[in-house]
């Protein structure tokens, strides 16, 4: 039988001072869960602030976006970063959306690392570890969100942490599961009937069409969705709408 | 009858990355607070878990510095920021510092501003009441340190805050009871003998002598020692020296 | 005789990494100089470069857009900073404007002061001296953009620099030739064709209507439009067409 | 015959706002050759302003030492930045410096990659490339300091750049000529005479001694210094004195 209900994540909070990014308003009517910057790769504390109250006024619940400390280049390229000082950092941060999240009613309930960083810890165990770490100090029970198969997922379960592996609602699969390369073509999906299609494929049967056109299994608690952009949100959009229309209900992730 | 005992409180956690600022370890052996950085002025997080640990070690009390952001200027200089954002900079940064001083196995127990902020609000109302609102946010039994006569108190005591007065051990006062300014001769006091025996007037006398000679009368729970220099930490280890001499325990505010 | 040419000036380059600002592709065919941001308020290099390279293929003069240090408030607070390190900051920014202009094949022809450095140093002496001081340091060639009858505008021709004032397209004035604040009712003028006009009359008679409705003198060699909408690049567009229309030339100032 | 004369550079100028790294002044009086921080690992622009100063006062020449940006890194982190931004980032700082240095009635004379920059252009062949590239873009006339052999020098000369190599006083040598790591034992000297003596050596005979004992040759036309702690300044004067008694004149390269 198929899951009555899906968790749809997306990211939140990317604005920095004068500059924004995304539509989170309307992507607060669309998610489940928002993963929300920290200040490290974007997010200014009155504009996460800002999302933090949209999300509690919502229930749409917050997870930290933790990141390289990298506002150039938004998190974007990896950094060799000393474990014990990302371990700091990832604290740091945490603790800074909590901050705000409880001033704003609601609390950080997962946590979910960011561009290259969560690239990065897919394979490098010494920085999948520091992240691990810091998600224990700061609260054991925190979930982390992420890719199934991963390192950082082994180091989450070795700190007794809950693990929630996402999918991707736009991306192209390899016949391993992995993901595309975003410099391959084909890469990134762009139609949303397709995408829609293809999200529910991936919860209600539990499998997905890989880009050598072989169907894979696939198992996720989450969808990762985008709004960066006036075509994501559509995309998106066409996403819940698909799901609803099928009888999966969006709902935060247990 | 003289207090039994005085808290002494210091600014530590004040290195930023390769960059250090005086000598936390020795003055977490004189003081009794210590007023941590919270990365805005100064402060990597890798740095402040650090301190944080050795306060913790120590069983030094912490308390979250925070600052407007500006570590070039290291918070040193005024700056007109929009009191909304003034209020969620405050919670961000006492959020980040929370969350490290746990994994160090303490907490913040106070909060103090520091630098340009700390003098704003002695008399900048909207800034006053931005900073107490973000404190009263964060956790309504919060104590602040600050000037006692200042706008800030009159705010934090308006939000429902705990108010704890300083005096500053190295410092002239004018007749009035403000400090003299920095820009005027001998505003910074140089002798450890005389700013020890000072500082234990203070305490069990309740006065001070001001530049013009004459006598005023001195409330405060706590004073204020510096560290970021060789000649900063005699100093401050001459004034606990003479308040332990006299009988005057050094032990956090209540 | 009405004069022939003027000078259409205009904001650009202020995106962040990431995140973008105004059409800066869109502007470039419609002013005459561009004011490039030098990394302070906004602008990373990568961006400059790319805007510097634009503003060189359509023969567009660039001015450097000197700013406070702070991203994360756009350079519009004002910043108490010591006059010593602003002129240093200044010669800082315009210096990294000129090497990027130079590999883009063109050269920084002016300087115009940003946001809060602009308003302040309109009556601020000691920072107006200081900006002064650094375009002199850096080229006593280079003019200087601003507000005739500012502080700054002194200073600058007591360092021997040119200056060249500017009208505001979109702003109301006051009758003693100040801009009404942009925080009282009616500041800012939002109709295409309203503002065309107007612009025309101050270039061609010399005269602007004042939020009272009585006509004062203007005289200016650079009018400034907007970019950062698309209603503002629409605005900008009506100006240039208007003035063409008339017979003014845009022009960059001599 | 050997040579009558030798280049020594140090890095300096890497403080931060109130933080300061090292003693210039000391140093201005050791070394013939400056690399001075450009602002993204280190360097603010008063502080940076100071050493064009002092260097121009002492006929010390000034080069651009150039970085990744990453202040609380200072710079020792691998960025895996975009190489077209890593070329205008280093426009940038190069221009940057430069009229700071034209302020101080001095010039920028040569550029030298920072830390992780320069360890990773030894053999990263995009972002060697870059920087080759944005040296070139700035003036081709400028020369490069690094490491020969490295892939960075072969990216330089293919840009028409002049290449100096350099040798590391306090470094030991692995017999293929490159450098121990600094993770393993004895991969740093510490002895004022020994590392004199073996600079000397260098700089007379073209050889030094590796770390497992054997002789290899060794052709530099500078030599580094380090000036970051009491220690570091008194091994640099003892080179500089040693070269000097042996009648080898310390002079900029030519």
């Amino acid at each position: 039988m198929p899951p009555v209900s899906v968790d749809l994540n997306a990211d939140l909070g990317e604005g920095f001072g004068v500059w924004t990014l995304g539509d989170d308003e309307a992507m607060l009517d669309i998610v489940t869960s928002a993963n929300v910057a920290c200040g490290f790769h974007a997010g200014d504390p009155a504009g996460l602030l800002r999302v933090c109250r949209a999300a509690a006024g919502r229930g749409v619940r917050i997870g930290a976006q933790v990141s390289y400390r990298d506002l150039a280049g938004f998190g974007r390229r990896f950094i060799d970063v000393d474990p014990a000082e990302l371990t700091a950092e990832v604290i740091y941060q945490i603790g800074a959306l909590s901050a705000l999240a409880a001033a704003a009613g609601t609390a950080v309930s997962y946590v979910k690392p960011h561009g290259a960083l969560y690239n990065t810890i897919v394979t490098h165990e010494p920085q999948a570890r520091a992240v691990a770490a810091a998600v224990h100090a700061v609260n054991p029970a925190l979930p982390v969100l992420g890719l199934a198969g991963s390192v950082f997922f082994e180091q989450a379960r070795g700190h007794g942490l809950r693990t929630v592996a996402e999918a991707f609602a736009d991306r192209a699969y390899r016949p391993d599961g992995q993901l595309v390369s975003r410099r391959e073509p084909g890469a990134v999906l762009h139609d949303p009937a397709e995408i829609a299609a293809r999200v529910l494929t991936m919860i209600t049967a539990g499998r997905v069409t890989a880009a050598d056109g072989t169907d894979i299994a696939i198992s996720a608690e989450s969808v990762c969705v985008h709004g960066d952009s006036p075509g994501a949100v559509r995309i998106a959009s066409a996403v819940r709408d698909r799901l609803v229309g099928a009888g999966v209900r969006p709902a935060p992730f247990s």
